[in-house]
């Protein structure tokens, strides 16, 4: 695909949530009726599974409840406990930034991929430039009641043949029943993904979405293709400027049966990250 | 004042924010007119300043451009960079769990203290309980267009004086002004920090509100009265379960001059953790 | 066996190495006759197997090669690059402090096993306490030439059959060639190791040796017998002050042939660790 | 100065400690007669000092004795603690591996500075290949029961003066008294620090010594000239393959008076790492 480069300016790093304006916030607010608040992500924590190649996650405790019953005082009989939190940022759900994925040395928008480095990380296009959020959200689900074998593709046609219409400014989100393989299978989790093809990346990025999620690994479909890694991450991120959100629990929400919701996402704006993690929610 | 136990039964662990109902949802987003979205949560980066008692933003770069840059290859061109992040759950804006402070060996609803372990971390109360908030916000700004000077307490007849009607399950932000002095002076913005003291803090315990934030490291006046260490914390926290936002950026708030909004945040479910890190926001 | 307490003094922290003075310093190094020196520690690197339940090792360059191939350029053309090391005490090879292991809630000498914290570490006995060793060595080879079948214990009588005959201030190290077992079955290499049982442990604390060491996870063999947990670690650690030295690498030591030999090694003084890394030498 | 590359093949990642051969070996031994052990490292623990630039050393403890006080048991009443450790590979006292400084993107011996990356670190001249030291160590004390003033260069002059006659394969240690500095002024510490110039280590390179150390931050005088950064680093890590050992603790070795000693030092194998943290010994 053509990188779409230069449609918001030169110096552009927010990329395809530039598509969200004041008419589409208050639409999607406007489709809220029941109240209903649904958590989208998934939780935290020492037990949470990563993919082997990444940093386990870790919680070091450096005041606890233990410090107490082993003697410590403090003033006025007051008591806390604080602790130091460790994890890849890709681990969990969250939303890759523009600067996860390239190729041909250049990012989004052109900037140059040698700006991100060990003593800066990414100078261009990191998950503080991710914008919030707050826009119609959009359910396809592709394994209704179960889950898509492994390795299957969720074509254009399939997206097509779920009859729904998208508007500009939409997130897009993907249910395919596989984040379930998380926990009982780790390294197939990564490796053998059902998601969507670069068919599908391309008929996402012509609908003028501004951001598309899956419950699963990295939204597309794994392995790739011979001889290609992340076809589209490389297509959506790199040449469209729209950000993945991966790792979501979509299974109460598909049980919830909305066609449409207010979607709100605020990744953490880690300064030079190439991830922002978070728990976006679904407005019903 | 007298421990709020047991309101929402014996097993409850999200306190205060039980009382966001349907009703409160629907409120709060009936209130979006502008369709404008405005950050209330700060960037995290190795140059955010932190207390000099808690470790600083560390990211480390597990990959980067400068890899590629020295020679390295992946099949197809495909080219990416991640990283690590670490730091302190109270860094930056957090949402206080339950599990944060507690006195007499008991958390909030009795929970024991000593079931925050460094081998377990909260067993009670952590962060991955702590309810996502979509509800009416309303910002009671103490010192407009300025700062209060160090040390100042916001008092109940400081938040009476601001003419506010509050309503049960509302979120309550408390601008100071006071984060300007993060950057300035990082040991006196712990120190000597305006905020609210107990008197306020009770007030809006009786007024039923969800959650209370401030533009400061710790919501409540420092330092604490003679024998005394965060009297607030132990009074909301602790005998009423009411969770504290700190470390907020309220000045784009204050300045769109919104009486009331919807306020949306969904702290990262850190399983066990003290605090959910957090990137608040207001839509007007 | 009854905690040998109280012998260097109440406030003692040292143990059995107190046992090594000038004599047995001079002693040691008038075993050198060939000038050879063997390293008997393992590389600590990201690839180091680490049992599953401990953190892996990790390295993360703050500032590397590739960001000079970026672009970065700094005065004079100097270039350098630097990095952070992350890893549990306990790994690869290292001597086990006198605060690692306990039980009635007292350690070595009666100090509290309350004493070590979130907070602060181990006040007392921590790896900063360990001195550090030269003295003679003496290594008992349980199979030669091979190892010795999981979970096979190696017995006071195995020791006495060896012939040696043991010196005050002498550190015994054990060749039980299980540390090939680390990589091919991490989890067995821990669960199910050969090593010493409760009566050779007696019987070296009883040889009044300043420490005792071996090729395997913890010394001592897996699994305990029923009820218990490393009884050894219980004896020689707690009760009698003796250091353990665990992961070593004694294959080109046992192939040199030498009886006795210059041991030396010099843990990390880890203020507060109940572990000192360390690289052994034998000088020969 | 001309590089000296290739002395020992074009393979070679150790340098100048090829220079400790068994001949040398025996005569460090040979020079112990009191049988008393100096230790030359310091302690490293979460109050050690280190530069402002660099990660402070953190311990965070995954179990401790205030779990069992909270009411943790094990099987046989088994008790034990552990924790991780967290700090730059230069900190407190270490030996610059020759990946550590370059220039020109060649290490010693011509080795690509690009091998050392993000995701490997150094894959030529890492820690792991530092050969442990045991070799005749001599002290040359450059202010006797005093400090150097800030920025005082030690010369070789000053050497040639000390009236030391060094022979190959010796470890030079030159005493400073500026180690002192670190805690009083953490920053001038690095900054500013006496040490030897270019003069000074040219004239040790042509002794053929196998490393020098320094009770300071980093063996050479600081700052270095205008235009220049670490100069001497680049003439005797990447030109002469010659390790430095830094933040040595040298006023009890100076007080004890000894002309020569025998010096040990192991230091970790830290797998791609710019430096082994180390404790080294003098033996006397």
């Amino acid at each position: 695909m053509t990188p779409r480069w230069g449609r918001w300016g030169p110096d552009d790093e927010v990329g395809a949530p530039n598509l969200i304006g004041p008419a589409e916030v208050r639409a999607a607010v406007g489709l809220v009726s029941a109240g209903r608040v649904i958590k989208l992500g998934m939780d935290l924590g020492p037990a949470t599974v990563v993919p082997p190649h990444r940093k386990r996650i870790e919680r070091s405790m450096s005041r606890d409840g233990g410090d107490y019953a082993a003697g410590a005082r403090r003033p006025g009989g007051f008591q806390f406990a604080e602790e130091v939190w460790s994890f890849a940022a890709h681990s969990g759900t969250h939303i890759d930034a523009l600067s996860h994925a390239w190729y041909d040395d250049q990012l989004y928008n052109g900037f140059p991929g040698n700006g991100t480095r060990s003593t800066t990380g990414a100078q261009r296009c990191g998950a503080e430039k991710l914008a919030p959020l707050v826009t119609r959200g959009v359910l396809i689900d592709a394994a209704p009641g179960s889950s898509l074998p492994a390795s299957t593709p969720v074509t254009a046609d399939d997206l097509r043949a779920s009859g729904v219409a998208l508007r500009p400014g939409d997130v897009v989100l993907i249910r395919t029943g596989w984040v379930t393989a998380m926990v009982s299978d780790p390294l197939g989790y990564c490796d053998h993904e059902p998601g969507i093809d670069t068919s599908a990346a391309e008929w996402l990025a012509e609908a003028d979405v501004a951001a598309v999620g899956a419950d699963n690994y990295a939204v597309e479909v794994q392995p790739a293709p011979p001889g290609e890694m992340f076809p589209v991450h490389q297509l959506l991120l790199r040449d469209c400027g729209i950000p993945l959100i991966e790792n979501l629990l979509l299974d109460e929400l598909a049980a919830a049966g909305a066609a449409e919701f207010c979607f709100v996402a605020a990744p953490l704006p880690l300064v030079g990250g190439t991830a922002g993690p978070v728990c976006p929610l679904a407005l019903l």
